[in-house]
């Protein structure tokens, strides 16, 4: 059977079955008729007022439940904020780069064309995106999708000082609940609730099938943002909303996530262990933090393509994504790699299978070095 | 306490919970992991068989369960129809007057203008659409909101002709479902599967704060939808659909529908005996089938102005939408009458309150009729 290591899934097998059914036994039970007719667009207050003191307490988020946009995960919420920039005349963001290739279609998609600012290991480099002139930016500053690299401290001021200066941050508070080694650091929404959107979901949390998330805009943008909403599907279904408000309210969402941090936090050491034991000059990045973590080869730069490289282990049975695919500007090979779905003896052996298919492309590539130019190319 | 007579709710303190809960518990019980994943942006394929069969028998639907969008209700399919027309050069859609004011509102959002084409008691006049020159039409054959009219079979004929012929024809499937007296006919779709788009909801039959509706279009449409979908939200969510699929197959959504059809007769008969006997002059459409009924006052036109009849009725207690809410050309006062959702002693009370309030309206008019012009038009 395949591992599938595409980044992104949590473990889908411990999603928390009897909890939710639980919930929704309970809201089935007590819910008013009126919670099923067609409600508010931006969602069920119930839902709205969990989430604002729970996003206040795990992300530091300042909201108010009437400021909370109920959304069918991150993707919508990056679909309304394009439709409703690009109505008021924004023809440009940028991007992280590397940076999630999906959020840069959906923007495309959507009128928006996203502009690279170059990622490193302190994260985006804002000095660039300030001399870019643009004045929106889409980052993930709590874990870089997909360096895994968490926005440092100073740049995460200067920032800030681009967004009080006329700039606007979309936060997509991506995979921010999973940090293993210390608390999490604060959304930014926090500091400058009136210059961040900010959005997030529970697909990482419990499961992306969900479709569950909630977006948080300035005041001068909820009303366009509501209206979007309403034009595009006139609210979020209203069941699972329930019941993930009394996930919240009993601190089963909680515990959950107490839960899989530990088990994340074992898989993550095994495979990091496994990896860099089989692979003594790999780069790897992103292990403080999230289901992935990204893997380069610095040293077969221009000598072994990524996507190639991804295309093998397809065939040895590991799914995997080329770090080329969320990149604009070329860079050594990777792999990003999602580990949460899988127990420790899996990842070993992807491990061994990843080490394998690594040193056979890298010798593979050694041998066919006096190949000439034109016979290369289509080897 | 109001009484809440907006058109399309469905009797909400009948949603089947401790059905709806069974098969969630199945659901959950049994489900595969994988399904918590990213899935098909069309939504669930065990849902997709379900509905393809399922639409078969019950309106006639021809459709694969890989022609088949899932959608959060109507309002989706009509925005990520109106995506895929607009960026694909439309510019002009066909509407029914009076037709749903929700509908073109949703249509201009997403930048297709509405044009109004007439509707009188055998539906659309389909001379006046091909007339117009217009390629695209939204209709709702089945029980044409709000007159409740059924489309004619010889003004089906002419649509179908006009199809044919290079037309485009989306079908809001409304209030199929609840047709009293004989069995519906059978959806348009079924008589020219590639220039009909259908498209239909459980939010009349079970509730519309489900946000669960189907999208079936010609196979010509289907990627540039997917791809609308996709760049929406990447799906719907995944544990209704499952439920949904499960009422279907176990008999529970037959069940349900056969039960609430028997109660909302009741209503009808009821709040249709009592309108009358109180209002011998009203004129009465849409009595067939659906939720609603429409009533209106032809002797009053140019009198009474039915906006006011309304804002008279909210302080009444009964809430209603003036038809003129619904129609571009003026006509005849009348107001669209929700009746599914209340028992029958709640709907004579309400047709007691009408009746005072239209003929305390119509003989305030009757005394006012010699004051000055301008004195009138700010009274």
């Amino acid at each position: 059977m395949d591992i599938d290591l595409s980044p992104g899934l949590p473990d889908l097998s411990g999603f928390p079955r009897s909890a939710w059914w639980r919930a929704e036994r309970s809201v089935l039970g007590g819910a008013a008729a009126a919670e099923f007719a067609y409600g508010d667009p931006r969602g069920s207050h119930t839902l709205r007022q969990e989430l604002a003191s729970w996003l206040a307490r795990v992300r530091g988020v300042r909201a108010d439940p009437r400021d909370i946009i109920v959304v069918g995960g991150v993707a919508q919420s990056l679909a309304l904020v394009a439709q409703t920039l690009r109505a008021a005349g924004t023809t440009e963001i940028a991007v992280e780069d590397p940076g999630s290739r999906g959020a840069q279609d959906a923007l495309a998609h959507w009128g928006l064309e996203p502009v690279p600012v170059p990622v490193d290991e302190q994260g985006l480099r804002v000095a660039e995106l300030v001399r870019s002139g643009l004045r929106t930016a889409l980052l993930t500053p709590a874990h870089q999708f997909p360096t895994g690299v968490v926005l440092a401290p100073d740049r995460r001021r200067e920032l800030l000082a681009w967004a009080n200066d006329g700039g606007l941050v979309i936060e997509d508070d991506y995979d921010a609940e999973h940090r293993y080694d210390r608390p999490p650091v604060p959304a930014l929404q926090a500091s400058a609730p009136e210059r961040v959107v900010h959005t997030g979901s529970i697909s990482k949390t419990l499961a992306p099938g969900m479709r569950l998330g909630w977006l948080i805009a300035p005041r001068s943008l909820q009303d366009a943002l509501v209206a979007a909403k309403h034009a595009s599907d006139l609210g979020s279904p209203v069941l699972p909303q329930l019941v993930l408000a009394r996930l919240i309210s009993h601190g089963d969402l909680d515990r959950h996530m107490r839960l899989t941090r530990g088990r994340y936090r074992t898989r993550r050491d095994a495979f990091l262990t496994a990896l860099t034991a089989r692979l003594p000059s790999v780069h790897v990045q992103g292990v403080a933090a999230g289901l992935h973590l990204l893997i380069t080869f610095p040293e077969l730069t221009g000598r072994v393509d990524d996507t190639d490289l991804s295309e093998s282990l397809r065939g040895a049975g590991v799914l995997t994504h080329p770090l080329s695919w969320h990149r604009r500007t070329p860079g050594a090979p990777g792999l990003v790699l999602g580990y949460a779905a899988h127990p420790p003896d899996r990842l070993r052996e992807a491990a061994r299978r990843i080490a394998e298919t690594v040193q056979s492309a890298s010798r593979a590539r050694a041998e066919r070095k006096h190949v000439p130019r034109a016979v290369r190319d289509y080897g």
